[in-house]
């Protein structure tokens, strides 16, 4: 496996660029300040994630006789989470500073030593200290006493409403002792830590015109994930769809999670969009359907631009797969920032229904009509991250070619290499010429007849050479020049014929009018 | 203009039924007792709303120069909506019943007369009534003494927290008054409302790891329309599309609003996805550009199956517009609940970038380079509701058509007209017998090939007249029947041809198996 730790933050810095710089990622609410941890889909990434969805229904629910889609609301009740145990147990230990109200996730937190000082005393009543509240600071060593005391009495401050003096934090008494391996200190300013507690990742909100608010009938959640819908809607879809064993349901749709801390670009986020299909079979095809989900995920992935060899096949050890899990394999790519998740596919057993059957108190037993058997399915699923995969697409199509010219003058091209399933602009379509009327008749013509089958884009500004170049950078892999030859000068045998330019050879062809549609349809799906 | 009171609730019962009977629509969390005004997409409702989402997208960004994409968060800074008015005015007045806690909207509460019994003392302190609350019944009439008696009798106990006898009612002063005209009450139980305040239909949430919920930076709102975000991205979208006014940004998602009484299935839900589009102008262009942007609207909905003279379009007038609007067209459709907005076209002005230029204090200015003037362009806003879209969809397919047999037999055969442009499955394709192996390869052959072109169905179950008839009631537009003439059986001219059967007319041609993909294509698109 490769070094996890093997990172390269210029390029990733040269992709955020470009994607803002070209229209494919910006951040939410950019002229506020921005909302961290939310990203908006600028018009051609929007259309890149639209085909990356696209092909995912397509291979996952259209072609299969086996899975049939749904969609599902995001707003969920409290009482589906509740049994799912997310309500419960889906969180991270936090603590938060006593200085500054930050919050940290416990387990992040690194082990610190130095000296602590102590200050037992604080809340000014009446005009005199309590010593109720020991509030602690942890500084290098004693040399840096001020440093400790400085923090104290803002801390004190806050305390009293009021600024402490340094005549009133000689009333706060004072003392110091040695501290190895503590994690009970922020790291940014020495400040003590509150204990740890769970925090929750879910969003959550208030449903209906309840004048109480805190009714947990008028609790809603934002889906962490879209999972526990297809688990709620399992027996609706099997009576409504007569699907029969092993068959399964497809969502794509956003989730949310409050993460602590968003990083990594759309990485980790904390509104972002899921590919999820739960599978049902009956116990015995669990281990083996793990297999055959895990090969048409790496096929899938391989077809949209993100090759097997760039993609870490993690089979998650016993003890850190989710207790009710009996195989879990997580597919990880080596993003720019590190080697991160883009899919879990996990054999989750019969556990969902089982919760779902005991918390609802609605039979989700399966009848085998063959077998005469009663049972609840066990469920495998594989679960893609959308944002995850587009963003993979982006960082593997990402080149700064070194070319030389005929003149051996070296030049730089900024090239998206995108699969032509994916890529937002299937063709450009140029007149060579803008003041040529004719060339920009027949170049229009064309961008109409395309126009109902794929995304193209239409320019006539600047040198062709200029053209393509915008069109690499934006991972277009095919650009159609209307020239003279079209129009029959010089070469009657090339009239009405176009030059196609291939974005990875930047090779040329030359392709009837006629033939274009077909040629393209066949290079694009 | 039609009768608004028009309605027809034996039929959308039917409807309803068939939504969920044939896996179109479900209530989401049903398990659970359902979670009000959400709905879930079942496998053919994902798929009929898919084809809607996709058409409207190539209609309106792919097949047009002037309109580019995007897909925005759902998460909303507050700065956002507050700049656009929604936090502080998008709310509904509201007041809550006393005895029952039950939230009503103030303006939907009718106006009743009748004699009012008034209670004064309230609040068992010490034993003691004091009688700083009166609380008030509306009951009919004076004989209807007793039932304004028990009403308070029980709103005082709950003051009270233990039971309040006959007795003690007396201790607490009544007197009673003839009332006219008053909206104070509860037309369901006659108590008392409280005074009426503005609701908030937005729903909010709190973002990030803060300990203090209440601190403005950590409110975050689920968007109440796709809209602002367009806004907040124009400068980013203009920038690097290099687009020119004027020019439309797309887009489709989810919005949230927390409506007080969801209602007409999935029509008034709280969770609804959005079809937007704010196209961009100069202020000259604007009254034009509804005219055409109506005209556009009206084709689309009748090539996905809302005839024209089914919707009616409202020119709303002045003092009803939003005060910034200067022209709107609400497009109504004549639902078996009544007629009801499926869209508006509303010339927004250049109010929403106003606000958003001023909130921010960033430009929103567009340079125009021919006429070299800076301004903030105009606003048309298009805005359909997708889920309703599919509700019109679904409510002018849906028939019980009267069939009478050559034998003079009657039958009713349930059928959804839909337009193949979003019927869900677009061909269903059958062996006459299952236990021919030579028809069943056939057809699975003829599955594969139409498969990654269209989401197919195949069916060897039944009589081939029954599998008819499971197609139309979820309006597969094609049958595909490979029979014995396909193998050439009967008639060698008919060898390598299937029957195909049209779902409205019931008529049947042979078609050859070679052709039938572009003769599908030809249909469907």
């Amino acid at each position: 496996m490769a070094d996890k730790n093997h990172t390269d933050p210029v390029r990733m810095e040269k992709i955020v660029s470009l994607c803002k710089r070209r229209g494919f990622i910006f951040q939410a609410a950019e002229i506020y300040g921005g909302l961290n941890g939310c990203w908006d889909y600028g018009p051609l990434g929007a259309e890149l994630k639209r085909n990356l969805k696209d092909y995912w229904w397509r291979k996952t629910v259209q072609e299969r006789d086996d899975v049939v889609g749904m969609d599902g609301s995001i707003l969920t009740h409290n009482s589906v989470l509740v049994s799912s145990g997310h309500v419960g147990g889906f969180s991270d230990p936090m603590c938060d500073c006593l200085l500054t109200k930050e919050r940290l996730r416990a387990d992040q937190v690194p082990a610190q030593s130095g000296v602590g000082f102590f200050f037992t005393g604080a809340n000014k009543k009446d005009g005199t200290w309590s010593s109720d509240k020991e509030y602690s600071v942890l500084v290098p060593s004693e040399k840096d006493a001020d440093k400790a005391r400085k923090t104290a009495a803002t801390y004190y401050a806050q305390l009293a409403g009021k600024s402490v003096s340094h005549k009133e934090m000689e009333l706060i008494g004072e003392r110091t002792e040695t501290i190895s391996d503590s994690t009970s200190y922020n790291p940014a300013n020495g400040s003590l830590l509150t204990e740890a507690r769970e925090f929750n990742l879910m969003f959550k909100t208030t449903i209906g015109a309840t004048s109480d608010e805190n009714d947990p009938n008028s609790i809603g959640w934002l889906r962490p994930e879209t999972a526990q819908s297809i688990f709620c809607q399992y027996k609706n879809i099997s009576d409504s769809s007569r699907v029969k064993l092993p068959f399964g349901i497809a969502q794509i749709g956003k989730s949310f999670r409050n993460e602590i801390n968003p990083r990594n670009f759309t990485f980790r986020s904390r509104e972002f969009e899921q590919m999820e299909v739960e599978y049902f079979c009956r116990p015995e095809q669990g281990l083996q359907l793990v297999e055959d989900w895990l090969e048409a995920r790496l096929s899938f992935y391989e077809e949209v631009g993100v090759p097997r060899e760039k993609i870490h096949i993690l089979d998650v050890p016993d003890g850190e797969r989710a207790f009710y899990s009996k195989k879990t394999y997580d597919l990880e790519y080596e993003f720019p920032f590190g080697i991160q998740e883009l899919e879990g596919i996990a054999y989750r057993t019969d556990y969902d229904l089982t919760v779902h059957q005991t918390g609802s108190g609605k039979p989700l037993e399966y009848f085998d009509e063959e077998t005469r058997e009663k049972f609840i399915p066990h469920v495998v699923e594989p679960s893609a991250g959308c944002d995850r995969t587009v963003l993979a697409i982006i960082c593997e199509a990402f080149e700064e070619e070194e070319l030389v010219d005929e003149k051996g003058k070296k030049d730089v091209r900024t090239v998206l290499h995108f699969s032509p399933k994916v890529a937002p602009i299937k063709a450009a379509i140029f007149p060579l010429l803008k003041k040529n009327d004719e060339q920009v008749r027949i170049a229009r013509d064309i961008q109409k007849t395309l126009q109902p089958w794929m995304n193209v884009f239409y320019d006539e500004t600047a040198a062709v050479g200029r053209r393509y170049r915008r069109q690499d950078e934006v991972g277009t892999p095919f650009c159609i020049t209307v020239d003279f030859e079209t129009l029959g000068e010089n070469d009657e045998s090339l009239k009405y014929t176009v030059t196609i330019r291939h974005r990875d050879s930047m090779e040329q062809e030359r392709v009837a009018i006629k033939d274009i549609l077909p040629w393209l349809l066949e290079r694009i799906r």
